[in-house]
């Protein structure tokens, strides 16, 4: 049997609960904790949205605090309270559901109580004796959940997104250290899994780093371009109904200060209070990534197909046994995995539209999913891509006799030839080729159709792999 | 200039407007032609659902008339009119858009308004005069759009999913027929792309056969399992209001007979008002079938790809030049054109979705979109399916020598050894030959650990593709 | 420091590692561990499936030592393990993230791991020991992870949509107690938000009944429908490489015997290796219910909003307060969270789809994210519907006057006189009472139109809320 | 019967068929239209597209010239062709289907013969005689469909965003009119459906006009900013193989030149070859502003929903009869066309996706399909905001005394109060008020809570929807 002493009472508009004794959180909290048992990931799964929800209770206080609605004592305890929990403490305290009702007032409550406790303890009270210091009255005052959380989750993406940029930044770096490892290995390309014409493997890895380079410079920019506007102010609907007309700009000037991030106050509250296009282009926007690393790991395990009955131009680092039945099977687990997680983002992005879209009138009561799965995505890319640089791209190597085989064999080379003999001769040998099994170098050798000077010249890999002039006075045609 | 009589003048609730003369819609056809020019996909694109419209009209007639709410002459005309269009007459009159807001009420009136005139014409009278014969008080009787319209697409499915069915089955057939061709190519398995153990090609098409029987059964199930009950008799929001009380029961069995399915009234006739759930589990079957033939295409252009730097273990017959600037380059166009439906599909799958959660109270208006995408899908797979088999499947050749090739230089014969060599043998062979090149049974034979009688023996095709005993006393230790 | 004994070495074909002393896994649950740092929801999150592992692996044990490949030692200590596990034992010690490579084989080598150092200890051996019992050799004796892991998918399934049932059979019956409860509440029926016709607030909750009892027939059908197949002893690709003949038949029917579901052998290995139709359209299925939890939850936020400025004609129990800035607020957030999780569910869905088309040849590789999201998806709307009954349908209220107040003030109302006093009268009083803001009926009697009696006999709910002939000798005209 | 003469023979790699004398198209283009019976949605369905290919070509053709390939005389001749094609001539031509394999070849290969035939007659020539001008030879020089292709997408969509912007920019501005226009009317603003605080109805319409505005100024940053890059040059895989080193500047240039766009030069050709980023990006986007319309759409069904049983606060014009069988009822038909398209929209961006997710090694096959539903869905979003604004935006009316009645009756009112009466008053009038059903000023008055100057001051409007300092020394506790 549990003393008296384990918990304490608390008591909101529905009446009163037994809050435990040690717990920081109250009992709006505890009702949101009992309420939502859904995915079992709490807010304290991110670290970052904690962090905002406390930086964001600190500029509010700050402001009251200059506009003389809170006591100098009030806020240095709630200042205190803030520091503490963006310094990582308490974090465990964030109990609720990242899936809830109420559009986010469950975990605008859960900072107000936690903060509110911590603030009490710091003036010597004990939690629980709220009439020295409220969790809505002191901590929340001159906030709705309506203006505080969408701002708080806006706040912890913007924490938060480096390391998503550092991910990206080291696996491109990854891939265009490959990309000029390999910058002397001369590869076929292939078009429509055909072959196609002749290029370098280092080519095909810069490719690579290119392309995630593009969404490297565009997530920079884009993220604080579309976070960087938060409706802290508006209050309930935007209107800004009970705040004080200087609140909004003194809140977020002190809201800057504590997150070292330009913030800017939304200019029409009523619409950056229901609106969550930024969440949707966001989430649209690591979808283009997701989809950019899908499409790399799936040719890497094209690439790497074999070793005997497929391409097998590449290798990938072995990273664990892969068949009990099979001996000496290897497979390209690492990319395997990334494919699926970007599935895991796919899916999250239809979440977000679905949420985005289900708001109503003043407010997007489905906010809570939105900053779930955009959290839930970002944290899921960053670790696949390092996953992806460090167990994978890294320890890649490539098998250049392979790849030079596969070139001398291919038929795909007439094509450079096609300027020297004309397409009718091209095709004709690519038919023979294609019939006889014979190769077109053997075939052109034959038939004499170049003399081994030109072909020569021609099939020098610098020669093959770029736009060149043609080489002698056999001109097009 | 037109004369006068170019048009005739007709009223509704909003007011007059001029019909072109010889047109057999009316003013509310006339009014939703100009409000909604969105997809330019009218319902004319869609004649199964043009002529079920014209049935539900004709098994309404024929109760009313049966009631005594229509007088013989009336019914005469009505069906008269509706036998014509669901002999394939008048369509090009169904000119309303498939997307389209009012809950089908445009479809609806379209179909009572071109009714109504033919039934003039017929009766004697000319376009328009409606006093004689009226849309909606004689067509219309005892139906609302939101009975009428929903059971018209249930029966416009149930008139066309026999072509899906048909293209399904012989695409199966054809499957299976290459699975009897190829049942002799041995050829090596890939798990994770990576060489696995062996397997005939004809195992492979086999498969290829099975899984769209599956699916094959299953819809020829499903579909008239989900779409069966239909909602005629419930008038506006499935409590009948305005409508006899024998009415439903008359007019589904009139329906049956007409349309030649056996069709359920349904019991509870405010769910089914509103209810989408049959158009939803119908899209994720579609998406199923969709997925299965994204699948094969993905395979069948994994297995041609080549001819010299890929697998090119089939060729799939040519069908148009693969490249202007390539010679010789023949390209898997077919399948290509089928991943790409299949994407369409799987997007109208999540359309039709997002049109059932959109649905509010007694009624779902976004029921138009979810006929439009669910119809499109059906003729999409149809169209697909039939291409696939015709222009691809029932081509496609064998690199039998290829084939053979690839299993005896594979490194996953060793598997096959494993029973015989014991893994530890096994996984140093496969190193070996990795390391070195050579082939599995060239170092078998080298080190003498198998006699050449027990090699024949286990490498015999039959030996190897399926569960054996194993061959001597070498068992498993 | 740690000092020696807290670890012991474990082997694999990549090398050695340190294995915690304590741990029941070993060396490759270790690798995949460091792999795959992914989701962090690891596989001991879903007890079904790491009970349903354990018993494909009782099934395995008990043919193979029925066929004498497993000594009657080993298979009396494998059994006792896998019997251990399935009563919830060493869950803890499933510890690969539900995201990973290789196809299952990292979840299929920590059950061989835990389950062989289980039955070591059984046998009096020191965990590690393999010599005595072999995760492979024995644990694994005659599978592939092709073969064990989707069956045991498969297994875990069955083993866990009975909960889903139990909740959406609950949830049924809670609204048609509901229905029953307001049977006498007459109301307005809505289409397209416009007003309609009457109804009674108990059709409209025994509808949810109603469909939500469709969802509960199907899904009772289909999910064993659509699992009972299982591909076990298929071994790598289904050709039942190196597995006895008579082992499939035999493992098989172990596995129903100790699952106490009647499954059924695959009948095309090959195909069923690699197939993942049945998820995609057991998706689809879960992803119908969703959709109608979520329009039934629009439709119950709709008619609980107000409690002034809205619909406002049923109570849903308050669950926690709304809003600390607007006092007296209370907000629906139970309908809200099933909203979200919906979402969820729906990109759930998508994420198997896209994994189901992402196979490629003879196995699908993206299989460990389809087992994530369908296991995710039935726990997400078994607790969703748990919680929607529990915490709010059973509380809900009628507010019956207010209900009748807009019935009586409805234009609506003046389609059931439609049939008495012709559609011409009825739309010029609809038009009078618009303009003016009367009441229909005030109008009708302002001009006589009907007598008090005849009046009050339309009006009856009964005779407004279903069928019924015409009362008088003013028939429709 | 027809005569010869009604043909002509063409021939390629495949063999000869018989072209309609009277056709453009040649013997490639046949083929491509008897493989690809898919969509029925043809070429020539987007304009811009072919404009777009034809510019390419004509761009093509003068670097071509200036680089001496290609002669003055054949020069002008192509150059006159596209010329005629950029004014609206032969597009009836264009005959292949959007969805093809081939990664565009069909589409290419159509407008290199279209070219080809006309220019043929510019020199006096007979459709068909190639040896006088050839598709391939002298339209299709130095390009492959690889490059030609996916810079006629980008050109063809930097054409014809602008219709987009246009539809947007005045859909804006009919928004912010009626915010003006309804400036003065204030009304109960709504959170999570239930009454929250006063508002303007201004205030409303001006949000939705602010949020369309940032798409508005987003996308006309976005598309140049994602289109500009064209990679024409590249050639077949980007190595630009058998092109002249001078070729890609120049032939940038010239299109730069001849569409009036600022276009770049791809600087990773092999990355921009593949790369199907920036589509995705774009969908992404319009998938944005789609659901912001949708979400627009839906609240204006909420705030027109009534007349009787509804919120009513606004009056959409009427744009057709809205039932047969329920008289004077008039639907939201317009809103709900939009939403049904934002469906549509949402499926395109989900089939984008996906189309870009399957891209394999040097090549997107699957862009057919991503430039199908990137002009459909930019086509369907135009259309819809135009019917939107003309149809219904331009017609709404505002129902001033009921929005007032309803602010005055509502008990969100006492928020405004609340810094006047303190939290615990408030919320005791709060219940009392739902209770009995009184008003909240009404119980204040009956109170004597506040003095009529001070209700009066505080309930006016510009004090209610805004800021403001408490008004008396009545602070905040």
């Amino acid at each position: 049997m549990m003393s008296d002493s384990a918990f304490r009472i608390e008591k909101d508009l529905l009446g009163t609960l037994e809050v435990p004794s040690d717990a920081y959180y109250g009992v709006q909290t505890l009702r949101a904790i009992n309420n939502f048992k859904l995915s079992g990931i709490t807010l304290s799964h991110f670290p970052k949205l904690v962090n905002a929800l406390a930086m964001v209770k600190w500029a509010a206080a700050a402001a009251n605090h200059e506009l003389g609605y809170l006591s100098a004592e009030k806020h240095t305890a709630i200042a205190k309270a803030c520091e503490r929990i963006t310094n990582g403490e308490f974090h465990d305290q964030f109990l609720v559901d990242m899936i809830q009702g109420g559009a986010g007032t469950s975990t605008n409550m859960n900072a107000n109580e936690v903060i509110a406790n911590i603030a009490l303890e710091e003036l010597g009270h004990q939690k629980g004796e709220y009439k020295f210091l409220h969790p809505n009255n002191d901590v929340n005052m001159a906030q709705s959940t309506n203006d505080a959380y969408p701002t708080a989750i806006r706040i912890g993406l913007l924490l938060g997104y480096d390391s998503l940029l550092d991910a990206l930044a080291k696996l491109r770096d990854a891939f265009a250290a490959k990309g000029e490892e390999f910058a002397h290995v001369i590869k076929m390309g292939r078009t429509q899994l055909q072959d196609a014409v002749p290029m370098t493997l280092g080519q095909e890895f810069r490719a690579f780093s290119t392309t995630l380079t593009e969404d490297l410079d565009r997530i920079r920019l884009l993220i604080p371009d579309l976070l960087r506007e938060v409706n802290l102010g508006g209050t309930a609907i935007g209107t800004g109904i009970n705040a004080d007309p200087r609140y909004q700009f003194l809140a977020v000037q002190h809201l800057a200060r504590i997150t070292g991030h330009a913030l800017l106050p939304a200019t029409d509250l009523i619409e950056a209070t229901s609106d969550m296009g930024a969440f949707v282009l966001l989430s649209g926007m690591l979808k283009r990534t997701a989809v950019k690393l899908s499409k790399i790991c799936n040719d890497l395990r094209l690439l790497s197909s074999g070793p005997r009955t497929g391409i097998n131009e590449i290798n990938l680092p072995p990273r664990q046994p892969g068949s009990s039945i099979m001996p000496g099977k290897v497979n390209p687990v690492i990319p395997e995995a990334v494919n699926q997680v970007v599935f895991e983002v796919i899916g999250n992005d239809l979440a977000v539209t679905l949420a985005a879209e289900g708001g109503q009138l003043q407010l997007n009561v489905m906010e809570p999913l939105i900053a779930y799965k955009t959290f839930d995505s970002i944290r899921l890319l960053t670790r696949a891509m390092d996953m992806l640089r460090i167990l994978c791209i890294e320890g890649i190597t490539a098998n250049e006799a392979r790849c030079k085989d596969l070139v001398e064999h291919s038929i795909g080379l007439v094509t450079a030839l096609n300027p020297y003999i004309g397409y009718e001769n091209s095709t004709r040998i690519a038919r023979i080729a294609l019939e006889t099994g014979k190769g077109v170098l053997e075939l052109v050798r034959e038939e004499k159709l170049l003399s081994e000077e030109t072909l020569e010249e021609i099939l020098k890999p610098e020669n093959m792999i770029a736009p060149h002039l043609v080489l002698n006075d056999l001109t097009k045609h």
